[in-house]
């Protein structure tokens, strides 16, 4: 008990320390004045003394105290890795495969997705996991001790709560049919008003053209809740009552920690963090779960969201309420490659759902990075690297028949296949993709758009 | 122009240095850390060289520029009026008069209530001014350009927003009643929540009692609305929004010299002030403004509530608002003397309404500082003194005829009526005054105070 007691706190100042080299990357990202780095550094720096002297050995960036040797890469790759950046806004790594994962698991402190997890899944549920799953879209957890891998998973009290900005939202209607629970979608339109030049109006505006691309993914209205932040908190006894609860527990100095905010920063900003919280408990929805506090949230979302949620995860005990369990997702890469994340103010970053087949045509054969060779004498000899290659990585998310994307992997690294061929079989399978998710989303009137946003029952299993 | 200009940015960094000064102060009260009042103080010595620099004189803490010569006191008082400390947590002096208030007004920058715009309202609303605004009681204001003393009074599209926590009611149905407008009542039941140590029921609980009390007092159902913060934010399509409006315009450097908040506060307390900013404008009352934004709001509250309002006046032009106009009150001074205002905590430190006549007359008659002499003797020959004494203090509160008053202070300071007559006089003011008001409240049910607290039109007089 002592001795992990002794772990525990050890590990809390290996947090730290990761926590605090984040903030320093984050200020110099940011170019922030002299003092206020020197000063983080500083911090950074009595960190790593206090974990000598508490551990007899120096920090080291991936391997945690208790986790011995992550062993095989401790040469320049491991410095490399270390420049990865990830936090809500920012995601950058000098790498074209994009962000060493495994790396992120370790400084993050979760856990990775693995085979066996992924065949608990699937005997639990009864359903062959989702192909996010088994290509390991999804790779990292916090599930901690609930059971959504136990046999007896179809009676967890769960709802699902998404943010569905950069992801595929077929993951979630996986979810919520093998689980058959109600899934909420929250909508951050304050966090857009409070970051970016808009007005009120503007931030709903988009909040509700988004709401009309969800609902045109076919989600069950019987079990989905779509709401906007700034609509829903004048609508729900219980949202505003949880944001205060969990503004209470955290300090200034914690969310400067996790998001590297400053003094400079509105406290519209520096006080968000709760509201991107509160959805995490079942209460903030009285109209769905009533006064009930014990149902747990699961939150699939791309890795970049992870420190809301780790927030989350440390206030809930303290506030009586159990943690959110999170899937965590890999980025969706921007058509330039994988270092950064696609940014939905770039139209050519990435495909959009309102693309036109023209319009994907021309942006995949244009802007999607190759991994192919300079000449197709060469590719034809050396074969060309899925690892880099965008269109490639873009049908790991959206060719679901797991046979035909191996054989374009081997053709493609074999040389068998040239990038222009890769390219067009992308093409074929975003067009129709997207044209019916066009004709999906023109049905959905402004009605259907109400009825999901209204606050009501839902139907659900669970007791 | 230029020289107006000129004088405005003098002012500025004037007010900057007397904020700066606040914030010194208010470490020192609260033990902060050596090295958060050094680096304060280093701030504020760096301001006053730059007021230097740019005044070509010192910065002198009564005398802010294009104000020349205060004169009279640059003595010792000045000094000790220095000391004064007001903020919306705590108010301390070191005189048993009070609060140097004269002072207060030129260190907050507001105006005073004098003899000529108290005619003008007079004369506007064709009614007697209430006894406050006779006897100084509300002291200074921030009216700025709305017309309460013209003779148009009437048109003015006005709603009155009260914190009636430390403020004898009477006045706000006076002023409801000779300008026949709304008033709503806050009750900044998360605002309690975050400062102490209450669950958010016990602190709604509270609200709730709060305002049985504030209805027995006579308000007018179908002019008045009363809410709850935690409760109305979940109630109103217009509230949170505002706040939110609020809070992208103030930073946290900001509340931090307004406030004296640190990184160890809770960014819960760090966006408070923009719920209490928020009811200043009237879009957050749709269900009794519609969507208008251009009614005004009138905020009658005591002068250490003037940094939230402040700051709401300064944002109110950036989000296309009017400001809200102050009537600033003193203090109602603690039975123990007027070094402090009374505390809901300590039973002793004031009369409750909650009171009986027994505990009345022992609370007057065994804590009320007494401006008497030592002995009967004494006091008869030099007369007690009403400046210091805390039972004619409340009288000027209660006592509504005037000429009655004036004897009073006549005969006590010239030692014709002792302590305990003037105690004995004090008592059979309040013991009528708290019993009717316990006779009324006893009438409030659950369904009154329901009706007053439920979201809904108010009647009101203007376009």
């Amino acid at each position: 008990m002592a001795n992990s007691e002794a772990c525990a706190s050890a590990l809390e100042l290996f947090n730290s320390i990761t926590t605090q080299g984040e903030h320093v990357r984050a200020l110099k990202a940011r170019n922030a004045s002299k003092d206020e780095i020197d000063s983080a550094v500083k911090m950074l720096l009595s960190l790593k003394m206090s974990y000598k002297a508490a551990m007899g050995e120096d920090y080291k960036a991936d391997c945690p105290p208790g986790n011995p040797a992550p062993g095989i890469n401790h040469g320049p790759e491991a410095t490399e890795a270390e420049e990865d950046f990830v936090d809500p806004w920012t995601v950058q790594t000098s790498s074209a495969k994009g962000i060493d994962y495994d790396k992120l698991i370790v400084r993050f402190g979760s856990s990775k997705i693995d085979k066996e997890l992924i065949n608990r899944i699937e005997r639990a549920t009864g359903q062959r996991p989702h192909h996010f799953l088994r290509r390991g879209i999804f790779f990292s957890h916090r599930l901690g001790s609930n059971s959504y891998h136990d046999s007896n998973c179809k009676e967890v009290s769960t709802y699902i709560k998404g943010d569905i900005s950069f992801l595929p939202p077929c993951f979630f209607r996986w979810l919520q049919d093998v689980f058959n629970v109600p899934l909420v979608i929250q909508m951050t339109d304050d966090e857009k008003y409070l970051w970016k030049d808009l007005t009120l109006d503007q931030a709903y505006g988009y909040a509700v053209e988004n709401a009309k691309d969800i609902i045109a993914c076919g989600f069950d209205i019987n079990k989905t809740f779509i709401f906007s932040d700034l609509d829903y908190m004048g609508m729900s006894p219980g949202f505003y009552k949880n944001v205060v609860k969990i503004q209470k527990h955290v300090t200034f100095n914690q969310v400067k920690g996790i998001f590297g905010f400053t003094d400079s920063d509105s406290i519209g900003k520096i006080s968000f963090p709760a509201i991107q919280a509160a959805p995490s408990f079942s209460n903030s929805f009285p109209q769905i779960f009533g006064d009930r506090t014990d149902i747990q949230c699961l939150i699939p979302c791309a890795i970049d969201q992870d420190p809301y949620f780790r927030m989350t995860r440390d206030v809930a005990p303290k506030i009586g309420y159990p943690k959110p369990a999170l899937l965590h997702s890999t980025f969706f890469p921007a058509l330039q490659g994988a270092q950064t994340k696609m940014s939905a103010s770039d139209p050519n970053s990435s495909i959009f759902l309102t693309d036109t087949a023209k319009q994907i045509k021309t942006k995949v054969n244009k802007h999607a990075f190759s991994g192919g060779r300079d000449t197709i004498e060469e590719h034809r000899q050396f074969g060309g690297n899925c690892d880099v290659d965008v269109s490639f990585m873009y049908l790991t998310f959206f060719l679901e028949d797991d046979d035909k994307l191996e054989q374009i992997r081997k053709d493609y690294s074999s040389g068998a296949m040239l990038t222009g061929e890769l390219k067009k079989t992308l093409i074929e399978v975003l067009q129709p993709l997207i044209a019916e998710h066009q004709a999906r989303r023109k049905e959905v009137t402004d009605e259907i758009v109400k009825e999901f946003m209204t606050p009501r029952k839902l139907s659900f299993d669970f007791q």
